[in-house]
């Protein structure tokens, strides 16, 4: 058995062998490797650095006296920075797994999307958690940007997870029992340590000594900077880090100073990289400059042929995020097809598959060349061609010289009715490997996706690498350039492959290929293996729900490129952990299946998809320990939250930040309570439950294990109000706050829980819009579309909540902000809301005249919904159909801005006497309801009909004339405010 | 050619092998791989451990902007633990050494006496530095105490500073040059960091920011010493330690500040020792208790045999500080002598012997038994042995009972004239073996040098570990045992032999064997061996001085066991620099032997002793470059040093301290400087030489070359003030001021020298006896026995100084101590000088007798002197001798009190009258001086002798009695002062 030692020792020999040097632990404490000046500092500016060594990393707030068995004050963290990335980081990065006698075809190794940022350094990165059967064992990074410089070149960052992955290969349990040396075990190395440490950071450190400390370091650093010294302004810049950390996890940093100290170190740090970079150009850039990859040249033009042949075409990545994999295959049809309908090649259908690591498009008949056709290049106009005895003038002979042309091959020919002389080319169509190249290429150069990054290509940009092209027309390479890549007839298959690289003969050979190496291209493919797979695995006592797992099963459909789903259990007694920690653990952290029985009761078991023939065993067993790690970790905080009040836990709330200017938690709670109080008080609905409810709400966000799981914010609190004794009632409400969490979640059932969930999204909506500004493109970072959302859908779900106006609630949140909310805030605010309804009721169907026509009820959701579905209703209504008409023919008649009065003194047409007569009688309804607005309505039908025959509005007589119009305007005015009558067809 | 990241990978590959576990640094700055608590703390209590980490190590005041080609502000340390001592750590230590190329048989590897000791850590131990070629790459060391804490079982700490390892393995002469990576210099990767951090520690350091860091870390490790929690606390000493280092580096340390800033360490540090021993036996000690090796059981006794054969007795040791090899000789002839003559066993010469690593006694001719012999057992008295009837008494039937004798055996003796029964009981004598095992036992439990340290063995304790036994009586084995070890017939040779252990088949062959061997085991003919060899090396052009060397080659002598001498040169340019540092750096540094030419002028050239048949160019050019690095770092400073005026570096002894309680190096300066004005206003010696000599006395105790070469004080001092144009008197005076640095010394030859020595001196004294005490026991740490010495010698010789009182002196420099002085210890300091005085004076052949007649000039040593040689004169003189015995004779008979006084009316007696006559006529002489005495003094005889003759003192008549007696008083008194009369014989 490898120990901890030993492995640290194989690592840093292996990435030695690979160029790396060899440097030591920072040496004042650090959370990570990344601040080692080793990394911070040698990723900026051009001079190539290749770098392993060992950083012990000091989280502070991860301290837990040694007591659970997977977190630590401090963790051993091994860290390579390649720089520029070599091209192939990440088969260097399974190379090293060998080396420490992890057999990566026997396991599930996977790079899973994760993306970095460090916002205290100014530093982000793309890259992917690598996985382990499971086990997230290295975070790998394409480094971008660091102290708010971006990288040229960029680095790529390996952090391998020492301790995760020893316990792992060693089979333990608890970081305690790990094998560090030989006959030693971590516990009894580190364990004092480990608790006495945690002491100090979590109980012991001096809260008034570490602030000093923080200052003074602070000030050290900004004298170091002014000094033109980065590395001791590094060095404190680091020290600034650790002791907030310590005040972080004593309690003490209260959201005002974490915002400040964020800057602080973000400003610090910035100077830091700049004055770090040019430093090194002063001093000429020891290392020298890291060489830019040469742009790729093409492959030479194929001899020409005369067949219809098959074209394939794919783009080669490393592991692609799921979601902008799916997003690449609608690009990737879309520009293939546009590409070709730009030349003249005669082809068949497109189609496009794609899987983590690869882009395919697939085209059928495309032809050797494209159709022949014949060009006409317009010469001057015929009356300046030639002089008046018929010879050329100087400007025909002129056009004729320049196209090569006789005065014979001179031609007539119209432009919008002016008759030009032309001359008409033939021109050959082009070969299809020619006419294809350039149409590829630019398929490769355009992409793009939700997050680009840069690697070594000095051209290509897009979420992840792209590694390679493979581009055959029948049996030929279409000689497609993109940057440094060039496209061949090879094509890499699953890399623990025996041979992982293959090389194609011809296009209709590749997707056969693909899948004799197990490679399934197609989505649609894999999903169906993954469900029916999964299926099979949990048949006969279990099932999955399909329907229900949509989302997760479409996430591993891109996850994988050769599914292999295979089962796995844990321990029954974990099933006395609530439902939602264990499916949230499964989905969210390991995309793992759940399995249920017939009731639809969790099983003690779950479905994972590796990827590629693995060894179904040692992942299982792997994937397996994870989970049962995960769920150790989960009891562990449900445990020691279940001891603690949710009054306490409550006022926890103290210490998380909610925004910047909008103060913590607890203050956001408070508000919401106020505002759900406040919303009760207006519509009479306070009760004992919304009052105990309300104190409470969102008490759970201070607890382990909704710090550690936020999606699970209202289901703890629903879990530890009842367990600490408090009414169903009041659990249930604290729950429904949270509801809904996304599009299509349950809605609050109860009444307070209704009140509080519309006044958490009032506030968080007046708030956000006032301070970081209302959501524009696709950036939403605080969910306020799902806010608005959820508040247009709770109050379509409760009737008894018809009467409260979501523009009046938008105000009273926005008068309990810490800041103001403008009026004009409010109005855009409401406007947005708006906005949201009209589109969510489109989408569910509804036509849009009518959405239209219901909208100025939009603050009152429910009321805008009911009249809608009144409207389906009366509109085959031939009352309703009248009365619609006559309002409508009102309000074109009448001009904007007329007033509905009139003098009926001086009417005098029988007509409009009777029109007069009939709309006085008339009393609208007092609520909007289309069926009593009809009933009250429909007789002015007839009178106003006889009004339109007979009655002449606009009269000589002004007095007369306006009279009339005034009278109209009063039958305009019936409908006002019930629909916009205008918005109807 | 080996990396030094390959080394480092190397060293903790081959460490690891033996068992050790690797950690990583400590994640905060530390002076030293010792501060990492996996030593500091790991090395207290029972528990097992072994480790290896490498320890950047930071020494702010080493900054040299990395110019400095062998000094660096953060300079990487290779660090092993390995507790308990496993017996063999040197013969490990030299496998490391092989594990990164180092052919320890073909260099020259050194094990030269090093002892360590960390005041602030209240740590210490014993050991060596490791010398490869002349070049200290290694501390190595029994660790005894950490934290003041005892430490059992003691570890062995090895130290490797790897860049000095590297450059010369490498053969690099500028750290920058080092290939750190394969391909990648050190200056490449840590060249920015040198420089910046440099700056920051001896530029930019904020003074004021640090020494709040220093209080702030201060108060956290005493909060946490509170706490029990000794491993946040230890963090905290450490950074107390770094901060502390910063302030001394930016000159910011006062005296009062770093005594007190050591002392608060000291009991930091030890706090945390105690509590982390603490909590370890609260943790019933994680990693076990380490074995306690078991005593050795002796082998069997051999068969008896009949001859008389020769006796090898040898005590392998670690290598042993020469000074303790030397006077272990001494110890082991008494020893054995005396134990052999607590025996009855017949044996010949007595020789011993002594190398480094082992002590010899050969003993001649040991009879194979010892005489046989008969004792004597006594009984009841005669007269109680028997009844009247002749048969036994029931006390003589019990004691013949007892004895197991029957009546018939019976015997009589005489006890102190009383007849007791006897029984006598004939005991043959032990055999050879049994009766030399006990002896040569205690020979080794019995060794104990100046300081004794303990290793793995529970009994013994010595300078070093004793590690074998060899005891040989001819062919057979004595069965020695002491502590773990029991002798037996296996020597061990050079380590780098064929073969380092040999069996022994008989004591006669034992010597040879070495000797074939090439251990040479006599010290007198290794002195031989390296001055013949030394000598020829350099002839014909250089020489040796021989008799000028004498210490040295005395020490060079007792560090090695296989002298080979060989030449080495350096670059001629470095004779430019002073003879005193370029003869420093080869004797104090490097033990090598200079080389003069007829004239005496110092040539390019040394020669250094190896131990064993080394590779001779091989260790000539290691020794070359480190003497190279070592002048170049002279010259570097010296260079610098020139360039400060003598007032600029004066000023800068106030950041030295002398003492805690005595102030700055400064406030010696200045008390040096009013002391000597004083002493020479009361001579009337003033002169403007004195004058400005006393003001620039000690300032080169500000520059660097003496910072880093104390013993070069005074040398260099005359240098610098000649260089910078002071008068040439002034040079030398400052440079006298220094002498005589040690017995046998040059002494001041000018009068402001002199002065400036003796006021040097006396404010030594002065000071220290009223802080620390005068010395006593061996325990000398400020050398007051040498600055006594050299105040006497001074003295003397200046005839000028005789009026000097070295009393007064010592009472004008106590006045000006910061502290006081006390009566009682200006009389105890008078006190010792006088015991020195008498012990120098003796020493020089003087009769004791005449020693004590003249001290009590002992104030005025000149004055002393000067009367023993007059003594030596006057002696023979009768006259002198009848006034000795007359005063005498006086002393003896008036007693003690009685005053010199008398009521001359109240004398009858002629004799008497002439007496009082002769007496009253005598003028003894104003000035101590034996002639003018013995001249005024003689005419007494006559007058005297005639009155002891005819006058009977002691009158019955009281006023009669006291009238002669006075007279005699007067008689006695005519000497007072001038000799102690009661001491001449």
């Amino acid at each position: 058995m490898l120990t901890m030692q030993d492995a640290l020792a194989r690592l840093t020999a292996y990435w030695t062998e690979q160029g790396c040097l060899t440097v030591q632990p920072m040496n004042t404490e650090v959370g990570a490797g990344t601040l080692n000046p080793a990394t911070f500092l040698r990723v900026l500016g051009p001079e190539p650095w290749r770098v392993v060594y060992v950083e012990p990393s000091v989280r502070p707030d991860d301290s837990r006296y040694g007591e659970n068995p997977n977190r630590l004050q401090t963790h051993t963290q091994l860290q390579v920075i390649l720089k520029p990335d070599p091209g192939n980081p990440q088969e260097l990065y399974l190379g090293s797994l060998a080396a420490i006698g992890i057999d990566v075809a026997a396991h599930d190794v996977r790079f899973v999307e994760d993306n970095w940022a460090s916002p205290a350094l100014g530093a982000w990165g793309l890259g992917w958690e690598v996985w382990l059967d499971g086990l997230e064992i290295t975070q790998f990074t394409y480094f971008q940007q660091a102290g708010g410089v971006n990288l040229d070149p960029v680095s790529v960052e390996i952090t391998y997870g020492i301790e995760r992955i020893i316990m792992a290969l060693q089979d333990k349990s608890h970081f305690k029992d790990i094998e560090y040396g030989r006959g030693v075990s971590y516990g009894e190395v580190f364990g004092q340590g480990e608790y006495e440490m945690s002491r100090y950071y979590l109980d012991d450190a001096d809260v008034a000594a570490n602030r000093q400390l923080l200052e003074l370091y602070a000030g050290e650093a900004q004298r170091m900077i002014d000094a033109g010294l980065p590395v001791p302004a590094h060095t404190y810049v680091l020290k600034c880090s650790q002791a907030f950390n310590v005040l972080d996890s004593r309690g003490a940093v209260s959201t005002a100073d974490r915002a400040a100290e964020f800057g602080r170190m973000r400003r610090l740090a910035g100077e830091v990289a700049k004055l770090w970079a040019a430093r090194r150009e002063e001093l000429g850039h020891p290392l020298g400059l890291a060489a830019v990859p040469a742009l790729a040249a093409p492959v030479a033009l194929p001899a020409e042929k005369d067949e219809t042949r098959l074209l394939v075409f794919e783009i080669g990545t490393e592991e692609l995020p799921p979601a902008e994999c799916r997003a690449a295959l609608g690009y990737l049809e879309r520009e293939i097809k546009n590409g070709l309908g730009g030349t003249r090649l005669a082809h068949g259908d497109v189609r496009v598959f794609a899987t983590p690591r690869r882009l395919v498009a697939v085209v059928a008949d495309v032809a050797a060349r494209e159709t022949d056709h014949v060009r006409t290049v317009r010469g001057p106009k015929l009356a300046q061609a030639y002089t008046a005895d018929g010879s050329p003038t100087p400007a025909l002979q002129g056009f004729l010289r320049g196209q090569g042309a006789t005065v014979e091959q001179a031609a007539e020919g119209d432009f919008n009715g002016v008759r030009h002389v032309v001359v008409n080319k033939p021109e050959a169509g082009g070969a299809a490997a020619a006419v294809l190249a350039p149409v590829l290429a630019k398929v490769v150069t355009g992409l793009r996706g939700a997050k680009n990054m840069r690697w070594s290509d000095p051209q290509l940009s897009y979420s992840r690498p792209v590694r390679w092209l493979l581009a055959l027309w029948g049996d030929d390479v279409v000689p497609v350039a993109a940057g440094t890549l060039a496209a061949g007839r090879e094509t890499r298959v699953l890399r623990t492959a025996a041979t992982p690289v293959l090389t194609i003969e011809s296009a209709e050979t590749f997707m056969e290929t693909l899948a004799f190496n197990g490679i399934v291209a197609d989505p649609e493919d894999r999903t169906e293996l993954i469900v029916t797979g999964a299926q099979d695995e949990v048949y006969p006592d279990g099932k999955i729900d399909v329907r229900g797992e949509q989302a997760l099963i479409d996430q591993i459909t891109y996850l994988v490129e050769a599914p292999t789903p295979l089962l796995g259990t844990f321990d029954e007694s974990y099933l006395s952990l609530p439902d939602a920690v264990l499916t949230t653990v499964m989905r969210k952290h390991q995309r793992y299946l759940p399995v249920r029985d017939a009731e639809g009761a969790l099983l003690p078991m779950f479905v994972t998809v590796a990827n590629g023939p693995v060894d179904v065993e040692l992942v299982r067993q792997g994937n397996e320990a994870v989970l049962r790690a995960r769920y150790e970790d989960a009891a562990f905080f449900y445990r020691a939250d279940r001891e603690v009040l949710p009054a306490d836990m409550r006022a926890r709330l103290d210490r998380l930040t909610f925004t910047d200017k909008l103060g913590s938690m607890a203050d956001r709670a408070s508000r919401i309570a106020a505002i759900a109080l406040a919303l009760a008080a207006d519509l009479g609905l306070s009760s004992a439950t919304l009052d105990r409810a309300a104190a409470l709400v969102k008490f759970d966000l201070g607890s382990q294990l909704v710090t550690e799981m936020t999606s699970l914010a209202g289901v703890m609190a629903r879990d530890y109000a009842l367990h600490a004794g408090e009414a169903r009632t009041v659990a249930q409400a604290v729950y429904e706050a949270e509801l809904p969490r996304n599009t299509g979640d349950d809605l609050p059932a109860s009444l307070p829980g209704a009140l509080l969930s519309l006044a958490d999204r009032l506030d968080l909506v007046a708030g956000l819009a006032a301070t970081v500004g209302l959501p524009t493109g696709s950036s939403d970072p605080f969910a306020v579309r799902r806010a608005v959302l959820g508040l247009l859908a709770v109050h379509r779900a409760h009737p008894a909540l018809a009467g409260l106006s979501l523009t009046s609630g938008l105000r009273a949140a926005a008068a309990l902000q810490p800041v103001e909310v403008s009026a004009a805030v409010l109005a855009a605010a409401a406007d947005f809301l708006a906005k949201r309804f009209e589109q969510a009721l489109v989408e569910e169907g509804y036509p849009v005249d009518r959405v239209r026509a219901v909208l100025p009820h939009a603050d009152r959701p429910s009321v805008a919904v009911n009249l809608l579905t009144q409207l389906a209703s009366v509109s085959a209504n031939p009352d309703f159909v009248a009365v619609a008409e006559a309002i409508q023919r009102c309000r074109r008649i009448v001009p904007a801005g007329t007033i509905a009065g009139y003098d009926a003194g001086l009417l005098k047409e029988p007509a409009e006497i009777a029109l007069h007569e009939a709309v006085s009688a008339v009393t609208p309804p007092a609520s909007p309801d289309l069926f009593e607005f009809t009933g009250a309505v429909a007789r002015l039908a007839a009178p106003l009909g006889t009004f339109f025959d007979e009655v002449f509005v606009m009269a000589d007589d002004p007095a007369l004339r306006a009279a009339r119009l005034g009278l109209l305007a009063t039958v305009r005015d019936l409908g006002e405010g019930l629909l916009d009558w205008s918005e109807l067809r």
